[in-house]
């Protein structure tokens, strides 16, 4: 039995739903289907929940809010016509909106009902249209699933408790269509996962229903050896395993959340990335474990938006606990740090730069100085990092001289490289203005 | 003026004493004389310092000491007679030595008092020799010297306010003679710095009178570039920033104990390494600041016995002061870590494992999953570390290419790569067993 998440491009419209029904009705093993609000039709388009929060925030303010309502039943509209199913489900939709609008209650919890409209809404659409065409499906609302969630309105985490109730559906008759994106309190309070979370509602529901595979369907074939916005048309990803998907999606690649997969991660459940486009393109299997070939590497992923505080001070390995006071500076200002790599009389402490304001920079920086007596310390912004993903590498022979030979062979100095904390990666970092030429080239020496 | 240093090579005999007086002849500038205790003639030979510990202990012990003591005076008594100064020397040495048994105090520094007896004599047969030839030459004692200590026999540390005292010296007429190894507490007892600590002495008697360059003059022609018992005939440095020494010392170059030249090293006084049996040698110069040149790396150190643990936990990631946690644990144990690279759910602590006994190994290991709830815990003993040194390489396009590339060609494994952290050096991770096939491969790729 499978469970078949369907993302926001895959119901964007009439046409697109159509695809998921027939996806839906080629493999009887998809069971439980997981929906997203409409997406995107087009480039430039509105995403169905950026409608909502625009209505729910007009409400709010006394705005003018018919208007943005009238946007959002249209597009309700088009999908229902579309796919000719009973009329009634139009007024259905729009009571449920007009409810969540009216309701009572903080006003993070009534914007996560409003947008939660979105999926509700997708979820009873595609549960009508399976009907008409022959299918026995049912809508079910996630608090009947069994999702119950932490009052954490925008940022819900899933209770351990919901999944032995997630699995009593596993006995279900006909095809469940479940809304993602939220759940429901102890209390009854709907709240909503992070952005994204429909990828989570899916991950939740194969866990709990311990499905054979979990299938997420979105708008490309498979998962890319390289990001495709630097390398054009790059090879794609076969089947990686779960540690080599949380090393590239760490460094940038956007395919999903990678956190959003840790329910079915943990009861070691495949997830299949597949195209409602191109539904027989084989996709990308990320998967508990798989054999290591010598071909280790099996992807490159990059990120910019790093900085580096680098400190020096002389006989400072002498020292017990220099390093963990450093760190610990960065803990009390609440900077979770990357890396830090340490040499004898220095020590390089690697973070993301976006909460590094420079007034913290400033605060971060008189609190080494005064504290920690070093000799120097500098900021450098504006680094990119690179991870070279792959299974076996930390045993492969060769790996990094064919990674620092590209780096070499693209003029691109090299800031920095840690190899051997993790056993799947290697990581470089770089001058952000240098990341495309340093991709093309590791590409090129990995993959062509 | 020259502060020069000798070590116990080259005050072993009368041959080497008298090559250390045409030394100090042939330049006036050499004004203040450190020297050893009288080290080994020949492979095999006794070095006097034991010699005096194994008397110190016969005496302690009620055995028959004399026997020592004979053997002690005999060694004197040689070099005397092949350098014809006064015999009134003979019986000046002998009466300090049993002074230092009789006397008072703790057994520690009575044992102290009894090794420092090595250099004193040395001191004072060299400056009895000079004023033979011609020189005018003073033993000073370091008491008198102005060489101030903690009271930590065995251990003495300097203390600030002996420089100022010292730079009343740069007056004196004549060349000043000073035994090397110890100094005296406030209160006027004799202490004695860690062994080797004649390289101490004249460090901190170069920085006290602020000379223009520390020599420091050993049995070998330089420092060389690699560990001449792994690859034969090595080229030899001829420059060296004090930067470069610390992380070649850091791996195990063994030409003298970096940490003694700190004195030297914070006055930017530059150190010289030459050889006595060949002073025409240009030797090892080791300078605060060089000019970088294109080929930067300047030596390859290595040294085995590191020990690496290594931790993974699933999200570690989004644990703010996860590392900071797993380095208190060290802390709290005594044990100084030399790195802890960390990837997105893995981190790794690489230190030294001679204090790492298996009762320690077991309550970090135990701590560690009981205090971290990490999913895996592992220890990797037999690990070697080789640091690639030079200025300028951080800012070298391809030198990691190069590195690896020798790695590869050596068919070894390279378990852990730390880049970045210092700027001055590259550091690589191996298995022990595979070390000289590594360094001789990465002394061919960056020295032939």
């Amino acid at each position: 039995m499978k469970v078949a998440k369907f993302g926001g491009s895959s119901v964007a419209n009439a046409e697109q739903l159509i695809k998921v029904g027939n996806i839906i009705k080629s493999d009887p093993k998809r069971k439980f289907i997981v929906v997203s609000a409409p997406g995107k039709r087009f480039a430039g388009d509105a995403k169905m929940t950026d409608m909502l929060i625009q209505l729910g925030e007009a409400f709010h303010n006394d705005d003018d809010y018919e208007l943005y309502l009238s946007a959002v039943m249209a597009r309700f509209s088009e999908i229902i016509e579309g796919l000719r199913v009973n009329d009634d489900i139009y007024a259905e939709i729009e009571t449920g909106i007009k409810m969540a609008l009216a309701a009572k209650g903080s006003m993070e919890s009534k914007m996560d009902a409003i947008k939660a409209t979105g999926e509700d809404s997708s979820a009873k659409i595609l549960s009508a249209y399976l009907n008409s065409v022959g299918l026995s499906a049912y809508y079910i609302n996630p608090q009947e699933a069994g999702i119950i969630v932490s009052d954490e309105p925008g940022n819900a985490r899933i209770l351990p408790e919901s999944f032995d109730k997630i699995y009593s559906l596993h006995n279900e008759e006909g095809i469940l269509v479940i809304p993602g994106f939220f759940g429901y309190t102890k209390d009854g309070k709907l709240a909503t996962f992070s952005r994204g979370g429909s990828d989570i509602t899916g991950s939740i529901i194969a866990a709990g229903v311990k499905a054979e595979m979990y299938e997420n369907f979105t708008d490309v074939d498979s998962v890319y050896t390289v990001n495709p916005n630097i390398v054009s048309h790059p090879k794609e990803i076969t089947t990686l395993t779960y540690k080599e998907m949380r090393e590239l999606s760490y460094a940038g690649f956007s395919v999903f959340h990678d956190e959003a997969l840790i329910p079915a991660f943990r009861e070691k459940i495949p997830v299949c990335i597949k195209n409602t486009n191109n539904p027989d393109a084989p996709g990308t299997l990320i998967v508990a474990e798989k054999e290591t070939s010598e071909k280790c590497v099996v992807g490159i992923a990059s990120d910019t938006g790093f900085c580096s505080l680098y400190v020096s001070k002389f006989l400072m390995n002498r020292e017990v606990g220099f390093g963990r006071k450093l760190l610990n500076i960065f803990e009390d200002e609440g900077i979770s740090f990357e890396h830090a790599p340490s040499g004898i009389d220095d020590m390089s402490v690697i973070f993301r730069d976006k909460k590094f304001t420079p007034e913290k920079e400033k605060v971060v920086v008189d609190r080494i100085k005064e504290e920690l007596k070093v000799d120097t310390v500098s900021i450098h912004r504006d680094l990119a990092v690179i991870m070279v993903v792959g299974e076996g590498l930390v045993n492969t022979i060769g790996v990094a001289q064919k990674a620092t030979t590209a780096f070499s062979n693209a003029n691109v100095n090299i800031e920095m490289i840690n190899q051997g904390s993790s056993e799947v990666s290697m990581m470089f970092g770089i001058q952000a203005a240098d990341l495309n030429d340093a991709i093309q080239s590791l590409y090129t020496s990995f993959f062509s």
